[in-house]
């Protein structure tokens, strides 16, 4: 029979399934093929994006020329704009403000081809790392509460270029379901006096069923409460609550942990279209005591969308503890 | 600049872009292209879905053979089991309960190409109808929390099945979505001592801007806080929180105007895959004065699925006011 299963954290409920019989390859894969057209994120094409913000790079290049590792540039149709101000105002019952904010893209290598399943641990060091400054550097503008750092793999996931890249988005609102985590999380830790996040780092470390990896730092785990098949998330051992505290040895440890898995993933389910975001306390708070900052990552196999949208209740055929064993099991 | 604005319901914030160049035209749709196989939901197929729960028949028919007008069936690959009790429990931090409820399916007419847009009023007010006879039958089971109606049409949108039909989930529990909408519009009622639901209604009909479609007992607008383009929701005039109470004039009114508008998004469209479904008030409650029914109208355009997910933070390209202009002046 079927499960019902409660998020401890934000109180969702999840059908999870016991079908057995799921496999990996039974999940429909759309390709990758990469197009014909001219890249803007390629090197000797950096005229055709804004002028980059920052990029990481060997000996004495000029800006906007090739030479660069990483690079980080303003993305071209932003989402929301960076000047102005915001102007909150209400009309009648709704509430708005101008769509004021930042709208980052990292351009995780030179090379179009190499995604982070196929990069070097340093290689994936230097894109964590760029997370990290960015982050910094953006807590100073005082309109934003909030730093979002995400990634699309594939047009179903909403990539619109194929370039590996990430994107970072600086939010004056905190996005509702990092909300959610916020609150829930309080909850517990007003009733406890422990972090939820730690309790079940503890619990799935102690279980080991649902672990996949885990290194000096970080662990990787398929939640109890996925909402997705092959759903996992990455989260420090120890209590931290903020991303961009995070230390150069810590950066190490996250990298490896996060190409080891993207890996076993595209291993294991032929290279699916992806999601991943890092969820880490708002930008007011200082060290947090009942927040815990993690990735989390979901791929995109099934095609049960609007029903869920509209309910926020997911149904999810596969047993985490089984999706954790075949990504386990990845021969990488 | 696009603009920032907040559900005042659920405290969401949504992108709101204002591209004033989208057409209806500019989004992709898949084709509806209809199989070659055998059709468990075709008359003369009975035997091929479980037993019949109720349906609607012309003259003397036996149950499970054809002379049907609208059949319920449970459906035969259940999410969740009628059978069992719901055995709530704990495992450390996580809480999980047995997977029961009840699954329905509502095959909504014979005709295997004929979908809500393309019937009569009065062939709508049956399937309407029957939505509410359904909900009235569950309520007797006190396991059940939250009845769930819905309908997901072409494959994108999690449809499985091609013969035009809705469903009916009976939860142990209460959705998330559902929740959230309950505790809003509660913290609105305690502040206001108004229903938020009807605030917005009357704003929106002395605005007209967002306004699509009205009737006696119904009005159907494009939501100031969109999350997709083209989203909109069909709600009472009138305050009413559950929709089992639903009268029969009432009903008339409803089914005309939902036929009305699928047909609108049908034509200006071209069709698209989307998902209704009906959000109305738990079980438990009796007459709620904070809260009041509506369904919800979201049509599959935009591919821009994980982050959204992962975030609950939407951004729509397109103005809800140019949607409803467009879903306005469609030739019907």
């Amino acid at each position: 029979m079927a499960e019902l299963r409660r998020d401890p954290i934000t109180g969702r409920w999840v059908i999870v399934g016991n079908d057995k019989e799921i496999r990996p390859e039974d999940f429909e894969v759309e390709s990758h093929e990469k197009g014909k057209g001219i890249c803007p994120f390629c090197p000797g094409n950096e005229a055709m994006t804004p002028p980059e913000i920052i990029a990481h790079r060997e000996g004495q290049t000029a800006p906007n020329t090739p030479g660069w590792l990483t690079r980080v540039v303003p993305n071209k149709f932003p989402a929301l704009q960076i000047e102005g101000s915001l102007n909150k105002r209400g009309i009648g019952v709704y509430d708005l403000s101008n769509g004021i904010g930042a709208h980052e893209v990292i351009i995780e290598n030179p090379d179009h081809n190499r995604e982070i399943a196929d990069l070097y641990d340093h290689e994936v060091e230097r894109i964590v790392w760029c997370y990290r400054n960015r982050s910094i550097d953006l807590r100073g503008d005082k309109r934003f509460k909030y730093i979002l750092i995400f990634k699309n793999y594939g047009k179903s996931a909403g990539a619109s270029l194929e370039h590996p890249h990430s994107q970072l988005i600086a939010l004056p609102v905190i996005p509702k379901r990092v909300q959610e985590e916020l609150r829930g999380s309080q909850r517990y830790f007003e009733y406890r006096e422990r972090c939820v996040f730690c309790d079940m780092v503890k619990q799935e470390l102690q279980d080991g069923k649902r672990i996949v990896a885990e290194n000096k730092h970080f662990v990787a785990f398929t939640p109890f409460v996925s909402c997705f098949p092959f759903e996992f998330w990455i989260i420090p051992k120890e209590h931290e609550s903020d991303f961009s505290y995070l230390q150069r040895e810590e950066a190490v440890s996250f990298a490896s942990i996060l190409r080891e898995m993207l890996k076993r993933v595209k291993v294991i389910l032929r290279d699916p279209s992806f999601n991943f975001i890092i969820h880490t306390s708002p930008l007011e708070e200082m060290e947090k005591e009942d927040y815990h900052w993690h990735l989390e990552f979901m791929p995109k196999l099934t095609r049960l969308a609007g029903f869920e949208w509209g309910t926020g209740f997911y149904i999810n055929p596969m047993r985490p503890s089984l999706a954790a064993r075949y990504l386990r099991e990845a021969k990488i």
